[in-house]
């Protein structure tokens, strides 16, 4: 068995910030209790493991958000009206199953439906989320077969469960917090390297708990917490045809207190939403923008997006260049937002000021050591009210363009 | 004198399309009647032309669009209310004064004061344009002595003043066209190649005439204009906070047809818009998205500036790989148009279809041949209704990712 990174407890050691050198970090994560899953290598693609089923014991409730493309793929519409039903979810990684038409919704469900038996559950207690290319037919006669081979779990890791997921990941996406005032956690997994500006849903992620509460009260907290942390992503500004988060309780361990589970799910995705973005194609940095002073948070968003998806702020970072201009620049293009003074507005790198106030010399070498870190933060004041935002995203480079040129069709 | 590149001639060779091998070719364009130029270099950044004065005798008219950002430059707003008067443009290349404050805004009005008494004209009669990097003080005392230098005109070379605006252009952009009926002629010139998605205004490009039409006309004309042409162009998705376009009339030759006017310019505009996407920084390929069958003008433009600016098509195009997919995440992720069904979309390369039909082995043959040219064309027909739009936008390389980690602050 593999011993991979686990963020969720480095990032609980440095709860403001990000977990530095994680990747050198070796710990493991199991799944939360009443949860086992079967992860293989059917045949998709390669030999990695393409195949993976997670499920619950118990009495399980669940919620799930899906992306609003409107090329969303078969496995999203099989899944979408039974989010709050899910016992398991299945994962086919490496092929999407998107934009194939009636064979592609008639492979998703014959999956979903095959799982089903082999669980001996019903047909709507199966989830599906497929992930990779877009526009091929499934290999069914590859995924039948393995699935008549799937006999009961193979695994409890939730680091098994993240590696299977994967497509381009460089690495397993795991986090974990525990409930406060109960032995109940929550873990969740996620995968997503491009292709990621998630729109009132967001890419893949599972959540594992086994706290004990109900469907209606999960989807709320589900969605409110999306909205600030997946939601907040933007690797490429590309929102993807799959994106699917659903989150699956066992309810083993009872009655927890709903703002303690909705601040440990927070913590569970605001570390994979940093750990995607440092994985985005291509990054060597993570950056993270933070609006305060707006209007109001739909305006403080809309302003951190457009400077964290400005190509042209995502190269400065990349160059290391405090290159406040272009932060202006991608502040100035919210042309709607005529309530933005720009003899209000001052722009931070870090805790260094860089407009109105001008940096000094001895600033400035201060100021190109940050820059040349693995995390710069832009910190915006619009100065017109109290509403705050903070996005996620990451660097541009000749990596990004060199894996995207070449990946397949 | 440099003989440069005209591509206004060879377009009009072959209207529908794009002047193959332009690079190469060598023609010269002068001004209409009665426009000089003086171009110079003051000393800006380095030794190339960085001043650049544009003059109509006779009894101009004139009209103007500027960028709608929030961080809109000095130059900008001294010249948006001047936009009815001009009888002289200046051009100060090399630095935008941009988001330099109250001293920014003094500057811009003393270089337009100082070159309409070197004209003999009054203050409002100077419009200003600057162009360059953000954030830094205007060399002044080198601006004064370039202008108390400036002694009358020194060229009527279209190609010259299209040189004499350049920031890191690689080729300078100038067409022209003649008017239907009428010995008028339309000579346009633009730069810009990075921090390109006008947004109700536009880069800096001037266009000059000598055809008699009035104010009033010549805004509504420009206005609808550059909506269909240079509001059609992204190189990277980034506003600029200096867009400035200006048409300036010095009305020699008198009574042309409205409708043979805005034809000669929307040619001239396009032209300049497909130069302007070509030289995009680091590009290789032009690519033009057209799509067809949508419920109204607003829409067929949103889902192709959607395709023209995903990254994730852009490095596709770059790969010369048909990847489909890519153009049908972006079309979905128009989440807001829910009268866009899958299942109704048809996506071409070219005039090759590869949506919802299979692309066979021969086709993609030939079809890779093609996504290798140096021109892909991308159509989408969503079958709504029947309305239509072209933009056009470049490639996304490594080139584009070293000149901008590369950029100064």
């Amino acid at each position: 068995m593999a011993i991979l990174y686990n963020s969720a407890h480095l990032y609980s050691v440095n709860r403001s910030g990000l977990p530095a050198g994680a990747k050198q970090q070796c710990v493991t994560t199991s799944l939360p209790e009443g949860f086992s899953a079967y992860v293989a290598n059917v045949g998709i693609k390669d030999d990695t493991n393409d195949f993976t089923v997670v499920f619950a014991r118990g009495n399980p409730t669940s919620a799930g958000v899906f992306t609003q493309s409107r090329f969303a793929g078969p496995s999203v519409v099989v899944s979408r009206p039974r989010r709050d039903k899910a016992h398991a979810i299945v994962v086919v990684s490496k092929n999407a199953n998107v934009a194939t038409g009636s064979q592609g919704l008639s492979d998703s469900k014959e999956i979903t439906h095959l799982v089903a038996q082999r669980l001996g559950i019903a047909d709507d207690n199966v989830l599906i989320a497929t992930t990779g290319v877009i526009g091929r037919a499934l290999p069914m006669e590859l995924i039948r077969a393995g699935i008549a081979a799937m006999d009961g779990h193979n695994t409890t890791d939730a680091d098994n469960v993240a590696h299977g997921i994967m497509t381009t990941d460089t690495v397993p996406k795991v986090a974990s917090a525990s409930i406060a005032d109960s032995a109940a956690r929550i873990v969740g997994v996620a995968k997503g390297v491009g292709m990621i500006e998630p729109n009132m849903a967001t890419l893949i992620a599972m959540i594992f708990t086994d706290a004990a509460i109900d469907g209606a009260d999960l989807d709320a907290i589900l969605r409110t917490t999306v909205d600030q942390t997946l939601n907040c992503l933007s690797i490429d500004t590309d929102t993807s045809t799959s994106d699917t988060a659903i989150i699956l309780s066992s309810g083993i361990i009872a009655a927890v207190g709903h703002a303690a589970f909705a601040s440990a799910l927070h913590e569970v995705l605001i570390s994979l939403t940093q750990q995607i973005a440092r994985d985005g194609e291509g990054a060597e940095k993570l950056i993270e923008v933070t609006v305060d002073g707006a209007n109001n948070v739909a305006q403080a968003k809309r302003v951190a997006k457009s400077i964290v998806n400005s190509p042209l702020v995502k190269t400065a970072v990349h160059g290391a260049d405090p290159n406040w201009g272009r932060v202006a620049m991608a502040i100035g293009k919210c042309s709607d937002d005529t309530d933005i003074l720009q003899e209000n507005v001052v722009i931070r790198f870090g805790s260094q000021e860089v407009y109105p106030n001008t940096v000094t010399a001895s600033d400035l070498e201060q100021l190109s050591n940050y820059m040349r870190g693995d995390t710069v933060r832009i910190h915006v004041s619009l100065n017109i009210s109290d509403a705050t935002s903070t996005v996620w995203g990451c660097d541009l480079t000749a990596g990004y363009i060199r894996i995207n040129a070449d990946y397949t069709t």
